[in-house]
């Protein structure tokens, strides 16, 4: 046991696991020619662990001198939350500013069923932590991968569960046994699930009693009978040649439908079971330490949203032209309040009853919501800097082709540099931000980790106004029954 | 002479021209697989004029009674404007809210070279009126189709034509003949060339004495020897099937690197030569024109972001809810900015000396400031209301499958309508927003028609500020010197 | 009769009425200090239709010859209300960006009340739109002065009229005679009531058949009794020197809560009684004529907020640096979208089966919007441009003192202009966005003639969404039941 | 000596100063009916170092054991830097949101005069940082109060000092002695003159070696010959009624226009004498740790802002409307953006070769840039859930008259409240928002501690483009020379 290496993780998800793409069944998501993308762009965690350079960062060695992948170290101060944080921004760096999201977001979840089952155990007499806890040291000492699956599929959003035209919209317990519970529904895209080796699947809102069937959550491996991931086709038409997608081309993530269709876990596994009360706040618990997360991985996008458009505001010849300084001010600004934000709130964490530091909630969604809510403004100012040819310029067919690449060069090059390097910026910009895959990036921002308006209702929810209130009564002499 | 059929017009294509595609020689536009689409979306042009329920307002009977495209009417007053609006406002919404394009900027660049040519002539002693009023008559008369190549390539865009590396990174004469004129040099993303009979080539800028050589304008056919069109390979790979791009799929803009190799341009085609005084004055007018084409073909787009925000604002069952309210009323207020400005820069229109109607400048340039402003923040309101399966959702090979279809039809169901619908008005945003048509669509937004910053420029420039100035001088008592 | 001079018009208002300012009844609110200021502003009104170069604009020919003041015109189409619109914009400049608002408000609810009228009396059997014309027949050749008292004091703003503490929070009808009835009740914020002759009395919102009672309209002269005029004292410490206080010296609104404590109201001046399916619709009705109002009047304030940024800029030698040009645009952009809106609102009007002429409900209240919207954030680039001294400069008795003088003469000069004019411009800016009267126009932006809310939702209620859905749906081609 | 006393410290400000207010000198400052205020205000520095709840935070005790106030603690590392923050939040929370400002910016300079004279000394060879230390100890250990005069009144801001009108725009030194130096010329806007026991003077911009005159700083004590005070007269004429100006009664900063008029400096109080390297330098060091005490104190400002729309929004009844929720979030984002970034900034500090922390520069301009680029729009938000009769509302003398205060009594109430209370909430927002006092908040916002464009400038020039850049030429795999 202990670390495993990048060819031991990819030889675990040749598991007879169910996966379909475009509606036929895929053999090896590690070697199959979308997939296989993402797969490679996951076994970077492998790789950087051992690498020389990263390795003290992203491992971390247990009170008995055993070394473990530093994911599953949980936060008990705000200087393992900075190490996590930094980690999250390394890695996805590394990824050419695309998470990995393999060991990220299940780490979150368990740190989330810590501190829930805890209290759901100290309420119903239930032995829920023990069982979360016996989980988390699988995984660690194991050095497993994990997906989250969340997100119902909802039908109708405006009812509930139990409302809507059929059973299965939201995720529930279909039957009951000794051994262990059987559950149907489905999630929307769950990241990274052909990646993986266990699905932690949580309820995604609150609910009555009415609802209680839906009050579930567990793990199970991913290769599960019953499992069956319809992996989204989105950015599967993206080049596979670097100059054309920089990025795409070699980083990607894959979402999955994820049926359960009528799936057995074993009891161990289970850890909420119709106590319909603890719902909600499993939800948002998992919530608030995955929008950490969100807000440590955004940065290196945002990171090179500024290099490319300084570079092309060169390339150009344009980097003295106010509006283009205005512009890298504005995402500098954008980038930076993100990640101030998100340093605060390691600083400013809460350390609960259990020894848990959970990142400070207003500053964590704060940040999320400003990243969130400037994201398409910001792509304009990049797109403004770099200009109309990002959409309009020639194919790599034509800088291959000897009759047409002497134009391209004349009359294709800028300030000091030469057409093909300039292409190539543009193309990166094309890449994040006109394409299909920007197209991702784009409704990434807006719904991952929970939409805009989750963030806002958060902020407001958790906010202290009463503070606020009894400062302005103060002032003008008002009593506050 | 007269109208021409849609077969007419697409025969004409089929002319020799030397256009590229990836590397390779076209050899014919209308049939091949990615620019035979883009043909077909500008021949719609023909259709609407044979169309019982669009000719009265695609077509219009001169005084001698000869019926022409609508587009060739020189505009003399604010309802000529306003039929010229709605014709191509109604064109773009029949072309799934892609302009056609084909006639539109011709025809801008032909007013606006008749208002200048009458300036130079008078100035000059030169004949360029009559020329732009032959070359009118011609295109009007033999119903042709016209692209207009502006924008040099440009190099360093801190420097001067002749400042730059070599001579050609703006188009400029090089030889002068008795019977015309031998030109080099490139122009960048011309829209529709490959589906044109005719180019119109302006100056891009102001410039001084010592560039004289860069002041030209002139037209001709596009399969006159040395013309090149290398086209832009982007958006070529969108899906074919209506299903998955509903737009993109039928409608489609091809934008070329416009090479000019030492082509020579008889006499009568030439409207301007080395009066570098007008070459901005002609620059800038052709631009009012043009910005006025632009904002009355934005609209049908702006409509179809709201449609589909609704749509599936019912079909998630969220109409109700008060953020989605608020994020449509922001979409109505956008559009309906754009287009109330664009109807009042027609009736608040300039009658220049010699009878020709021109758009109110600062009307125009704000409704395209506006537009271009939000875009991309409304791209996000559309998003945000749709969720997140627009980039996460199934294939259509999914549902072509026998196995996989009834998992999509159970869980991707909505409030009222069944997955397929759904899926349908999600690929619709993913279309419009977030794939590589999307992305085109931002960077149309944004350098269309000149940039934003252009557009603040003529705004600034343009605003009688020493108005507000003595208003204010008035009021506070003091002599302005 | 015919039109009244100024003298006549403020002879009028010494009739008894009962205003109270301070906690003092005023006997004359002509001369009152403060009260004094806001009759001589609004006294105006008289003078225009007199001046020689204004007449032509300011009065109107009726079919018999008659002159009246053109506020008294019914619109019957778009000229009209362009007419109308020049009237409103060119007094509320010459009231140094002050609406007069003693004619303007009481016809916007005149024209309501006959269009309103109409449709009661088809449906009820009622005869309100002869008393409603005889009305206005008598303030036209007479050449009254009207307020409108709308907005009820409305306790809590979440109950509805008989659901509040008492009944008394909106008004309503507490007897019912022969000849005639007796209201009670207290309006909110009434524009320049100690001013005018007659008080227009209009419901505040929809209402249920419950509230039967608050469904009333009817106009009263100002002395009745019972009528009660509780001034504000807002703005009545603005300094009278018009060095310090260009704007506000002379030209100032006053605001009454107007108590009607049980007032009789013959039968000849009641326009609604009890019908309470009209009283969302008369309240609506004033509000969109009133909202066109609005946005005719505001202009001028832009403009000047334009120029005295730009007197500014220049004084202080930065007029060419990027971000003052950038601001300037910004308030340049503000102005002229509201501007053109508002033109449009007039020329795509909606002439109704009575004959009467509606602006466009969409642009008139996008018009409205954005200005409110973004009201703000211009007077934040207008202080930007000005500088800190707008309020830490010296004090008019400070110039005085031939001690002091000098050194204000040395230090505060400008690029080519001497201290004591650069002081004169720091004080309009203060005048108008950082003193009692500049927060005044903050509130007034905001919540004259509705809120920002109050607009997002007309726009969002009236807009025809449909066409939009239909649009996205044949496209993607569903159909939409 | 040690710390001084409430009435130590007033009794230093009646030490013959020369202070003017409107033409007039006043005699003693304290007793002023305008300026009074203010000196109460500032002399809550001295009481909260006496009270039992803030003496912890409040002082400091040194290596010696000696007790001083905790503002001239040299700050070393982070918990310094947090601590200065907490005191400073804290004392303009006790202020009623209005810093007292008379040892925080005076301090600020204290630091960068440190910092730069160790620089100036090493490579100048001159001995000003032994001054320093020397003014330094003599301000802590006798509890002085300092102000800093920075900005010169500049004349055309677009020329350099030696390019004016005449030489006076900006302090300058006009005679060399054996003992010392001769300085003449005007600062603007200094905060808080009045108050204080000394006087900083520091450079306000870089200049070239022709304007050495010009670089020089110094401290001296405000009653020196030749130093005149021109006290600004806003906000004079604030009520001092509490129930109407909660806050502008009792908290008041005063500004004068502070004039040197050959004014002698004797040699070690001069800390930089025709060094024209380090004017910039100086400047901008300053600023630096100035705009960390501007982010420190702006909180509370928001926090009332927070408080006083909820208030109101429970009082109007509104608290459960969509919009009112949303404008509360949106000030929450606001408040706690720049509360996060400054206390980021204290974290993320820079301890230079000298042992003293440096908050960060990026952060602390981020949060000074957000608070005051959102500043008036935060306003709006307030001003809109406040409602109308912020402006329209009665005056104090309405609710002590017998006959009226029954009217505003039935008809002022609101949700849960009686009228008065109301009334005093609405007053509060009236004076934070709506009054020459709301007036000089928002040109604070603007342009204290250095102009939005000056923060932007900042930014943009401390930002590591570098990084931003080789990471997306490393992605694209183009080599940056």
């Amino acid at each position: 046991m202990g670390l495993r290496t990048r060819e031991q993780y990819l030889q675990g998800l040749r598991d007879g696991r169910f996966v379909t793409f475009k509606g036929e069944r895929v053999a090896d998501v590690t070697t199959h020619e979308h997939l296989g993308v993402g797969a490679r762009h996951t076994a970077l965690d492998f790789e950087l662990a051992e690498a020389e350079a990263h390795r003290e960062l992203f491992t971390w060695a247990d009170d008995e001198g055993a070394t473990h992948s530093r994911y599953f170290k949980r936060p008990e101060n705000a200087q393992d939350l900075l190490n996590r944080r930094e980690m999250i921004e390394t890695s996805t760096r590394e990824g050419g500013s695309v998470v990995l999201l393999v060991k990220e977001i299940g780490t979150d979840a368990l740190f989330a069923l810590d501190l829930v089952s805890r209290v759901v155990d100290e309420k119903a007499g239930t032995e829920y932590n023990a069982r979360v806890a016996a989980f988390h040291r699988h995984c660690r000492d194991n050095d497993l991968t994990l997906a989250v699956a969340q997100t119902d599929v909802k039908g109708d959003r405006s009812l509930l569960p139990t409302q809507q035209e059929h059973p299965d919209y939201y995720l529930h317990i279909v039957e009951e046994r000794e051994d262990g519970i059987v559950v149907r529904g489905a999630k929307a895209h769950t990241t990274g699930t052909p990646f993986v080796d266990e699905i932690i699947v949580l309820p995604t809102r609150a609910i009555g009693a009415e609802d209680a069937d839906y009050a579930v959550a567990f793990a199970i491996p991913v290769n599960t009978p019953g499992v069956k991931l319809l992996a989204s086709p989105f950015g599967a038409g993206e080049s596979p040649s670097q100059f054309h997608s920089p990025v795409s081309s070699r980083h990607r993530l894959v979402d999955t439908l994820t049926i359960f269709d009528d799936v057995f876990v074993p009891k161990d596994r289970v850890f909420l079971q119709k106590e319909w009360q603890a719902a909600g706040f499993l939800a948002n618990t998992f919530v608030e330490f995955h929008r950490f997360t969100a807000v440590s991985y955004k940065p290196p996008l945002c990171d090179l949203f500024i290099g490319a458009a300084a570079l092309l505001a060169d390339f150009n010849g344009i980097q003295k032209a106010s509006h283009v300084r205005d512009k890298l001010m504005k995402l500098i600004a954008w980038t930076e309040i993100v990640r101030g934000l998100s340093r605060a709130a390691a600083f400013d964490c809460r350390i609960t009853d259990f020894g848990l530091a959970v990142p400070n909630i207003i500053q964590t969604n704060l940040a999320k919501y400003h990243f969130a809510a400037q994201y398409h403004e910001a792509i304009g100012w990049v797109q403004d800097i770099a200009g109309g040819l990002v959409v309009t310029g020639p194919d790599e067919a034509d800088l291959a082709s000897a009759e047409i690449r002497p134009y391209i060069d004349r009359y294709l090059g800028g300030a000091g540099v030469n057409a093909e390097d300039r292409l190539k910026a543009l193309n990166l910009v094309r890449d994040l931000t006109a394409s299909d895959f920007g197209g991702y990036n784009q409704l990434l921002a807006i719904h991952a980790e929970g939409s805009i308006e989750a963030q806002k209702i958060t902020i407001y929810r958790d906010y202290d106004l009463d503070r606020c209130k009894d400062l302005a009564a103060q002032i003008i002499g008002v009593e506050r029954s």
